[in-house]
């Protein structure tokens, strides 16, 4: 009927079915084999979802899949990529690794493509060799400052700090001629380098161990950027697409890096530089005299990626709603891997068809089916750049905007099991403290999801008080088009880390051929339950969005969001903008009616949900909240930002923690005279953010107001 | 109740309320002085139409006013501009009127702003006269291959042809240094230029009447694109702002252009760019020795224009919807007039307020409330380039977008009496023949409007057999924000002439001081019966776009459309594409899966109304209904043409009348290599139409579809 409404017997049989075994059993096959995007083990990957999400018993109302001819990149199987130390005569004193050491043997499968950097382009550059950190603006900057010839050479660097491709960038500026990236010890494995310190004797990443990862700036595939990747579609030629690292790049691990850092000669590089491969690390440029080569040894550094054209499929499935079918609320995760990909993205893939074959049994026997649809997506090539998402949001971008109610990410469903990690916009913020104070976290004590969350990661609300802390979005994985893109409010859900017992990046094998199901099943989340607690969370989640006859999304918590970064921007650029005549007034006076209609909004909510409400009103209102997030885009605000159109959410350069747009002009503009166009984007900036607020606020007032 | 639909008796009752002499009456009010946008009369009929829309017995539920701070552009009270013949020893031989000839009285009133081209740079240059017809690139063309000097020259042009600002810049591009514009007799008054053959003896074009008007290349306030023009919004510094014309230009009337028009020597004028002015247009340059001027007289055109910024109010009411009163149905015509301007704009703004008094009245009894909310709007300087209402959908973009169902504009609502004229897109066709089927046409027959309609312009349509042509929407008026950049499904109705009894190209005293209320009472509209059957027939659309339960939008009309452009595209470019392995396939798949997603959602439109459809349904289908017409808009498909999004409606200058994004590619790369960037970017324009006319037939289908 018009008023179904979320049923807590039917939630509450949701969450006791969701079985941590049955996830193993998922991930085991899901992770038998590496699955890199457009791999035949992939295609295999997509029939096995087909064939869940089509199964009579325990499918959804239909599924199918959708292909994309993308641009992705490849090591060339004939000529592997190389890295050698070349002596003054021109001998190979040493080569790296070409592949990792089969330790498990899965490392020593056939499929597992080597260590390489996507999208990195071919060369053979040779130079002597300078270690510069990880790589960002102002590592090269003290390279620069301490007179070390950076032109013609070839950088180490290592993981974390800036993107991967931003090494490159960086590099090349000072006429750098290739990259090397490593992953220490140090940022890893707190430390531990031997290799019985390491997987399989732990968690750690073995000394082999290589990250591989896109090096590609944007997202979505690269040839038809705002267009779906159909094979008719517009392409650019290759050499016009942007976004690619401008000189060849190559990934190693630490085992190798180790030789060449310490053998480098020169001054010692600064505190913050050292690591942990147990050795002074200096700058270079070239290797001591008294090291194992001789001086004047070059590294050479051989990259034969290519380019390649391929099909990459998403899978799709939906359950119908009942009432109100054209209302999606959307569940997905990426399929594809780098090799195994046990936990990235296999965990989350495991959880997601354990919750399509709750949900769908429950559906087949007739028991339930959601007032809203409900629409799982299994995404493809999301390694190399969120690309089978972004094809879809492309494809289906007027549908979306109009119907999509919230999308939920899982993609690493268990990086480790200390604590549930939320990242989402404000909107999202109830539902999902709803979910986690119902379930049980795993593990001896007896707190609830959400007082274990909040012992662990918390802030002090002026709302609500001590509350668990609710990331932000970035771009890490396939929420980011849906967000920035379309305004679809979004959410990434996962189990994490005790920061207080490791300072590991990321988990260790990430990216590498260790991350296997037995890495998992050992040391990840023995006995699943950490998996069991997402599915339960991400459950009662998709539950509350799509059978809640009040849509459980807060807009009023983005108030406390608006005011926070208002009063950034009042403290740390105020006085700056003063003295340039620039008023933050018309931008107070928004955050004020963007306050003032939420709350009324609010107050109506409550009104109604006492009454037996008419359910156009409902949907009405309804509207009012799914649409908010929409409100903030604008497809002009960041032209020089490819998708970014939310004006709250886009990637943030500007060192002053406050809206993206004003934060970064301010500090385009901090060292040109007035009258700079500088300055007069500042006042575009500000007036873009004054329009969105005030057309957020005026969706949220009665809606025959003028 | 949820299933309040359309009341055909409310109908008849608001069709036989509507009253002509309550229109005459208004008109007589609107037009008793000259109204220029932001003039203190024009501030004078703010108040009159909130009076009238805040009347506790025939007002709405609410009213109000919005203000802008726009940029418009006025000649210099202290110095006029002027035209002047300067001999070769520097005296004035010759001046042109600064002002109409006072014939009825009101040509004399203070208020009556001298002739001038709006936002025409000052500057006062002098040279010998060029006739140039009527300023287009194919006129300069002929003048240079006749060997005309144009360089320094001043040229005289006619109106019409091509744009007003497009004159200047064609001419420009010669090194022109000034340009006159006048109306030829031919083009105005069926060749009558006499005294006694024109106003006030006639509806004819006084010998000093002359036309007025923008010379603005965009639409919306010149200063913020993109951002509505509030008082603390970004503002471009007028010397970066485009789409000025780039010389000193003014409009003159056809009793001077025949002194400087009938003196010049040089070679005969082709035939094609003769006119009505009784004597053999030569091209000049410069004046016949056997003329009334010196041999090397020359014009001397002085521009003191000036750019000011002023508050330009939009007044708007809203009638609240009782069921939904979250769909908005607009209904608005712009209030600023050049002089008196009774048949432009106030001939619609009588009718608007006639409307809305009739509407109100039933409102205020308690009678009626309709199903959706009806907002009315009085536009200000719309003249100066649709500045109210574009600057209205910046501010209210995201509200519009998610709520409107569609808009309604009436601007000139009788240019004559002969037939209705109606222009809009496909979805609007349906709902305008429903209400013209059922109104009488004025005058003796007693012919439906409809009936009478289809005797001055039909077409064969491929699905209804012969029907009234409904024309598409350029950017006359202020309609145009609401289709291009907002992707509103709009309509602009009028009534006007038989083409067989005159070519004029507009009403002949358009933006002239003659357009007065007795021209109207006398010439256009004696008794007022076609303003009446106007304001019927907008009041018959309104009310069934406000009251139906099912909204009257027939998307599957879009079928037909995209059928013939497709067509077109085919025959006339189809050869050439192949050439260039552009193949159409893609688009003609596009095309039919739109048609098969139309029919069949036109048969679950059916089978819906035969049953007692629950509101949640109709709510869904009229979404569905609603928003087609916003799928068709692409923010990047034409950057360099601003605010045009819709990617069936925007500017077409290709000669091929198919998608104007394809024309127009096509034409540009018609004469360029293969491989060239023109012939990507046909590409890409085809790729944009295929991805929005799939995703338009993407929101058609069954919701629950993947
Ligand atoms: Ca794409
Ligand atoms: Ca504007
Ligand atoms: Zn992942
Ligand atoms: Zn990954
Ligand atoms: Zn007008
Ligand atoms: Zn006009």
């Amino acid at each position: 009927s018009a008023s179904q409404d979320l049923d807590l017997e039917i939630l509450e049989a949701v969450m006791g079915q969701l079985d941590a075994n049955r996830i193993r059993e998922n991930l085991r096959e899901l992770s038998k084999e590496p699955h890199l995007a457009t791999s035949p083990r992939d295609e295999v990957l997509v029939q096995l979802l087909l064939r869940r999400w089509q199964d009579p018993e325990s499918g959804l109302d239909s599924a199918g899949t959708s292909e994309y001819e993308v641009l992705l990149s490849f090591p060339s199987q004939k000529q592997p990529n190389r890295v050698d130390v070349v002596g003054p005569a021109g001998g190979i004193l040493f080569s790296s690794q070409r592949s990792e050491e089969n330790l498990t043997g899965e490392q020593g499968d056939p499929n597992v493509v080597p260590p390489y950097a996507a999208y990195a382009p071919p060369g053979t550059p040779q130079g002597l060799l300078v270690y510069a950190n990880r790589g960002s603006e102002e590592d090269f900057m003290e390279l620069y400052q301490q007179g070390i010839k950076l032109q013609d050479s070839i950088v180490l660097t290592r993981y974390g700090g800036v993107g991967r491709r931003a090494k490159a960038v960086n590099a090349a500026k000072y006429g750098v001629a290739g990259v090397l990236v490593y992953t220490d010890p140090a940022d890893i494995n707190d430390g531990r380098s031997l290799p019985n310190e390491t997987f399989p004797y732990s968690w750690g990443l073995p000394p082999s161990g290589v990250e591989r990862g896109s090096y590609f700036e944007y997202f979505g595939d690269p040839l038809t950027p705002y267009l779906p990747a159909n094979p008719s579609s517009f392409r650019l030629d290759s050499d016009n697409a942007s976004g690619f690292p401008p000189i060849p790049t190559q990934p190693i691990g630490f085992k190798d890096a180790e030789v060449l850092l310490c053998n480098l000669q020169g001054a010692s590089a600064p505190a913050a530089w050292q690591g942990a491969l147990g050795c002074d690390y200096k700058l270079g440029p070239g290797f001591r005299s008294d090291g194992i080569f001789p001086a004047g040894s070059q590294v050479n550094v051989s990259v034969y990626n290519r380019l390649e054209l391929r099909n990459s499929s998403n899978v799709l499935g939906i359950i119908r709603g009942a009432v109100e079918p054209d209302r999606y609320v959307l569940y997905g995760n990426h399929r594809d891997s780098w090799v195994h990909g046990a936990v990235d993205p296999s965990s989350g893939t495991a959880v997601l068809l354990e919750l399509s074959r709750v949900l769908g049994t429950l559906l087949k026997k007739g028991t339930w089916r959601p007032r809203r649809s409900i629409v799982f997506a299994s995404w493809g090539a999301e390694e190399f750049g969120l690309i089978g998402s972004t094809e879809f949001t492309e494809e289906s971008f007027s549908k979306l905007q109009e119907r999509a109610v919230a999308y939920i990410n899982v993609d690493i469903s268990v990086f480790a099991n200390a604590t549930l990690r939320a990242q989402g916009t404000p909107p999202v913020q109830s539902v999902i403290f709803s979910a986690a104070k119902q379930i049980r976290a795993p593990g001896p004590s007896s707190l609830s999801i959400y007082d274990n969350w909040i012992r662990y990661s918390n802030r002090s609300s002026p709302v609500y008080g001590l509350v668990p802390s609710l990331g932000t979005l970035g771009a890490g994985s396939d929420y980011a088009p849906f967000i920035h893109f379309l305004g679809i409010s979004s959410m990434d859900i996962a189990y994490t880390y005790d920061r207080s017992k490791t300072s590991a990046r990321i988990y260790p094998t990430y990216h590498t051929a260790f991350d296997t199901f037995d890495y998992v099943d050992k040391f990840v989340d023995p006995g699943f339950s950490s998996h069991q607690a997402v599915a339960q969370t991400v459950g009662s989640v998709l539950l509350r969005l799509s059978d809640s006859l009040f849509l459980p999304l807060n807009v009023s918590d983005y108030s406390e969001t608006l005011r926070s970064l208002l009063q950034a921007a009042q403290q740390d650029l105020g006085g700056l903008l003063e003295q340039h005549n620039i008023s933050l007034g018309p931008l107070v006076t928004a955050v004020e009616k963007f306050e003032e209609a939420a709350t009324v909004l609010g107050q109506h909510v409550s009104a109604l949900q006492k009454g037996t409400p008419d359910p156009l009103q409902v949907r009405m209102l309804n509207d009012q909240l799914m649409l908010l997030e929409r409100t903030f885009l604008n497809s002009r605000a960041f032209p020089e930002e490819r998708y970014y159109s939310h004006v709250l959410w886009a990637p943030r350069t500007g060192s002053v923690a406050t809206f993206p747009g004003l934060s970064n002009a301010c500090s385009k503009a901090m060292n040109t005279g007035p009258g700079s166009a500088a300055w007069a984007e500042v006042q575009r900036q500000l007036s873009i953010l004054v329009v969105a607020l005030e057309g957020a606020a005026a969706t949220l007032r009665p809606v025959a107001d003028l």
